[in-house]
């Protein structure tokens, strides 16, 4: 970097850390900022203060929430007879846009994964098996992503649950919407055949 | 966007105000912000905060600086009788990067856009010709990007500087027509730069 906009470099080093963010795109958005001017300077300062300050995870479900319990559990009209457990909160929205479940949520923080060093007890599972002995819980959806180790997390999650006589249920595998059989990997469509519905 | 993530929705409109930032993006560099922590937090409001209160625009030159005059005009190294005329500050950074210019700059703060309601007025035109009447300059290298309006106020003062017996030239062709100097690679940038040509 050379000294003609150095004296934007503190800004520009900042927000070369975030993810996505290049050299070329940080020094952009920190051009960006400064014609903007403080008026969207202290907004986005605002934001960040009330966001590192206020927000945490949900007491029950560990979503995100800036009171005692999200919104999701405090919310009357879900059904809490069913909890979908997913790995992050980013799952929690992505299932919410689509706008199908009406339940409530487990935010895991994760999936076992012994070569990542994360066990069971790194993540929320025995706040889960409270969940379950304390709540009437009619079902538990598992929608964690189908990787290796969500697999196996799923698995581990359908024993313990099954034990304690829970209905169980995992989100299905198939081919995404709107996709073409011949560019879909041969493990997917394995799976949608094996995995067939009566029409 | 559901209930699910709108405790983070503050931060998220904020960032999605950004350049090149949708929604989608907003929303991961925030839960990067939320769980990088306080101590990312700070550094990232402190460069904020540093850039909009002490940033500003070098008296002489118009490239930005945090003191009364730019690093640039201040370097004793830098050779000061020729100036190097640029639309913005982004493109002094081009250039440097080049390394192949040893003057100073003057940023314009834009070009001369009838149709944009942009007059020779509303940029720092009449600065650059005190400058070529005060300081004892040998060459004004006109270094605009290529547009229609860019080359329309090039030779507007070419006219102007000729005018007062000053040694005019542009950089080369060479740069392909209708790009950004911001986004042309420092070889190309180099090259134009050692083959100007008088005009």
């Amino acid at each position: 970097m050379s000294d003609a906009l150095s004296v934007l470099q503190p800004l520009i080093d900042q927000l070369n850390k975030l993810p996505g963010i290049g050299k070329k795109s940080a020094q952009r958005l920190a051009l960006f900022i400064l014609k903007k001017g403080p008026a969207y300077a202290d907004s986005l300062i605002d934001a960040i203060v009330h966001t590192t300050q206020d927000v945490h995870f949900c007491k029950r479900c560990f979503n995100l929430t800036d009171a005692e319990y999200c919104r999701i559990c405090e919310d009357v009209k879900r059904d809490p007879h069913k909890i979908c457990v997913v790995e992050d909160v980013v799952d929690v929205m992505a299932i919410e846009n689509a706008g199908e479940y009406d339940g409530l949520y487990h935010v895991l923080g994760g999936v076992i994964s012994p070569l990542a060093g994360i066990s069971p007890t790194d993540l929320k599972i025995d706040a889960l098996l409270q969940r379950v002995d304390s709540e009437e819980i009619s079902e538990v959806l598992l929608a964690l992503n189908l990787s290796t180790e969500g697999e196996a997390t799923m698995i581990y999650l359908s024993q313990l649950l099954k034990n304690k006589g829970i209905n169980v249920t995992r989100i299905a595998y198939g081919i995404p919407m709107g996709s073409q059989l011949e560019f879909i990997d041969q493990t997917t469509i394995g799976r949608a055949i094996a995995s067939r519905q009566k029409i």
